[in-house]
């Protein structure tokens, strides 16, 4: 008889593959709030590293991290009028404050767009105030009716950033910027995630922006995932907040401003990317964990060793996790780092000690080797680069495999089923994405035919690539 | 005529001082709901050393980071009595989420040990699980009546440890490992501050605990500050939520549990403890900038000599700001970054760039002097470590000038006018603690008189420290 899977086929159930790997890998629990979620520390461990990674990209950029309150009086959200449309029904309402009603209710901030312009129009005096670069790492609350843990959850964690420029053509650059040269490249070279570039049609729009720049990733069940989204938000917060500077010619102006995001959403995203039905596979070069040393079994002068061998290949950089608890079957622990995606496990008993010899599995091309540990500890740094570029070329097989060139929204439709479609924008335009929607797929992004985005979403040559999403 | 201060000096007003320095050092701002705080980017860069400094000596216990959710339902409250009677009157709730009025409020949490708890008791089963030690770093939200920016904030960041242990001696001992080798070890050799670690009496316990660990230090005007605590919360929490484990011999026990926290307070204490009339003193291995390199003003090709000598500073491992604003007046600028605190100034202009000097401006021992661009490379992080060194020895000379052995709570009563008193246990006791607090006199902590922790509120020989606090 065969031995029941671990995780329920991806084939049979995906959404359910999806919850089993979240809970058998300790990834995160539902919260006792509807929709909120506690992240263990495996799951965590992945986001430090995913925050460490971005924010040094960000700090590259010259942007400054701050912090801005949770709490924001309920009249500030009406100052932008569409911004407020788009999040009023998603809001939390404190009302009660150190046991009295508060006089003015406030809300737990979905975004802090309204807050950080208050201070900003306090902040940017003249010219030399910009142009002004913030950032913060932060919990906000939208509430949610369908919650998914880490896809759409009640409360999640992000970092915003938040900037204001003298010019619009600055803060289109630097807009473009953060898109290019943080998001996607972090996406690409750490999450080895195959992620196409494009601009939100007026529909996909953030609320309160002038042009929205996204990131679609196709997840194992050729369904899109937004990734990140960086916003050029004009002067439409500027004008309601009344932020101006002193120009060098003395006048006063508005300034232009960006805002961009990116959220613990992206660890549901490695899961649908890179998972598999016998659990994660995460890319070496954000794994807090890349290789662990699991002892089989052994008196305490065999673990000494194992646990040598853990400090050897640490010495050569390699992030290292000894497993010794040689009292729980060593079946079950293998299983388990298996679930939890560790790229490389190194096994080693006794007789293995004896013979200078381990046994090697390899996670993301799968399979196992006898290897000599002499030359493991070298070997080591150079197949986990091996694994990475692994993972992002499956990741973009399979979007290009998956991706019909379709020209009427017929076919588009039936393209999404299993996939995705690219469909010419002048065919398809702001009508046939109506219709588009009414049977559930979006148009993720608009696309230049060369790969490169869009400078409007006129652009002659411009395409459209519509999917279902999460 | 004599300048005007930039700041209202400490020995005129020192909550007025306190005031001026963190706006003018650009550190925080009030935010718009009551108590709330914005903390710029100034302010936020010491919090991240701070978090980095404390992040890498916590997990060195063996400790992971998670994360729970935000909001609390309400009646979670309630499961552990004196808890709930300790945070109470402090609550922010949220009635409404989603447009609609909520079946059970949620608290916005001002704790996590609920919360907490309740998964705990869940991913706990087996001796093979503890101890389980969980960090989290987090906002949380305590209505305010009398804010003041960093010490006491609606909402305030900190991180927040919880750890379950199989025995009472092993939660015991943790707690101490925390309140010494994490948190005193940091605060004394990274914030150079001297601070005396003890016990909290029976009256100033954390809701909910059975021995509060604590941490006091001497601000500039005689005061205390708590500046953390690590409690031992004996079996309340694990009775509250039932979280048992299945023992070696079979046997199901509750756990033993611990819980310490430190805040963004500690910036506040930061100011109080090293500022003087000019500004904040950040001790140098906190300081995200260690010096700042100033071109007093230049033309292109001179502020390119400028830059070559930051990297120069950079690449012998210091912690480099180059200015090179000079549009922006020089007087102006170095007010500046000494009102922030900046360790080191190096001031070039034309002339040293010529002649291969610079002056070298000390922020802690304060003065001037013309130095040599070429030994100063070398020299540098000798001079970083001295100015550390003499932050600590100054804080821990004033706290010894201004403690006073009393044997009276007279004389308690006086001392603490001006700063603390030490007066013996087995005189003072509950009664006189009680009387000591109708007079704004609190009993900081408990201390051996050989500077360890006492074992016990009775042991022999307990001294209590007490003072007026923050």
């Amino acid at each position: 008889m065969a031995k029941a899977p671990v995780l329920t086929p991806q084939a049979d159930d995906f959404p359910r593959w999806y919850q089993d790997l979240i809970n058998k890998a300790e990834l995160a629990d539902n919260g006792p709030v509807r929709g909120t979620m506690v992240i263990r520390p495996y799951g965590y461990g992945l986001w430090e590293r995913m925050q460490a990674e971005m924010d040094a990209r960000i700090k590259e950029t010259g942007t400054q991290n701050a912090y801005f309150p949770l709490l924001i009086p309920e009249s500030y959200l009406t100052r932008e009028a569409d911004h407020v449309e788009g999040f009023a029904p998603e809001l939390a309402v404190v009302t009660h404050g150190g046991g009295k009603e508060l006089e003015e209710p406030a809300v737990v901030r979905p975004t802090s767009e309204m807050i950080i312009n208050d201070y900003f129009s306090k902040w940017v005096q003249s010219y030399r105030d910009l142009p002004l670069l913030i950032n913060q790492w932060a919990n906000v609350v939208r509430w949610e009716l369908r919650p998914r843990l880490f896809l759409r959850t009640t409360e999640f964690l992000w970092q915003e950033g938040h900037t204001a420029h003298a010019t619009y053509e600055d803060a289109r650059e630097f807009a473009s910027h953060i898109h290019r040269r943080v998001y996607e490249d972090f996406m690409v070279n750490v999450l080895a995630m195959d992620v196409v570039p494009g601009r939100k049609t007026v529909r996909e729009r953030f609320a309160g922006a002038i042009n929205t720049l996204t990131l679609e990733g196709m997840m194992g069940d050729g369904k899109a995932l937004q990734m990140a989204t960086s916003h050029e938000l004009g002067q439409n917060f500027a004008k309601a907040f009344n932020t101006t500077y002193l120009s060098k010619d003395g006048t006063q102006e508005l300034v232009w401003q960006t805002s961009w995001g990116s959220t613990t959403r992206m660890i549901g995203a490695l899961v649908m990317m890179h998972g598999d039905d016998s659990g994660l596979r995460v890319p070496p070069r954000l794994a807090q964990i890349q290789a662990v040393v699991l002892a089989i079994k052994g008196d305490e002068a065999g673990l000494a060793k194992v646990r040598e061998l853990g400090d050897r290949l640490r010495a050569a950089g390699v992030r290292v996790q000894v497993d010794d608890r040689v009292d729980t079957p060593f079946g079950r622990r293998a299983v388990d780092w298996e679930l939890k995606g560790v790229p490389v496990r190194i096994e080693i008993g006794p007789r293995d000690l004896e013979n200078g010899t381990a046994m090697l599995a390899r996670r993301i091309p799968g399979g196992k080797e006898a290897v000599s540990l002499d030359t493991l500890v070298e070997r080591l740094p150079g197949l986990l680069e091996e694994d990475q570029a692994l993972l992002l070329t499956q990741s973009r097989e399979r979007r290009l495999s998956r991706t019909a060139e379709v020209s009427t929204i017929e076919e588009a439709v039936e393209a999404a089923a299993t996939g995705w479609a690219r469909i010419p924008w002048a065919v398809l335009g702001a009508q046939g994405e109506a219709r588009l929607a009414e049977q559930g797929v979006t148009v993720r992004c608009l696309v230049a035919e060369d790969g490169s985005v869009p400078q409007a979403e006129d652009a002659p040559g411009t395409v459209a690539v519509v999917a279902r999403a999460y």
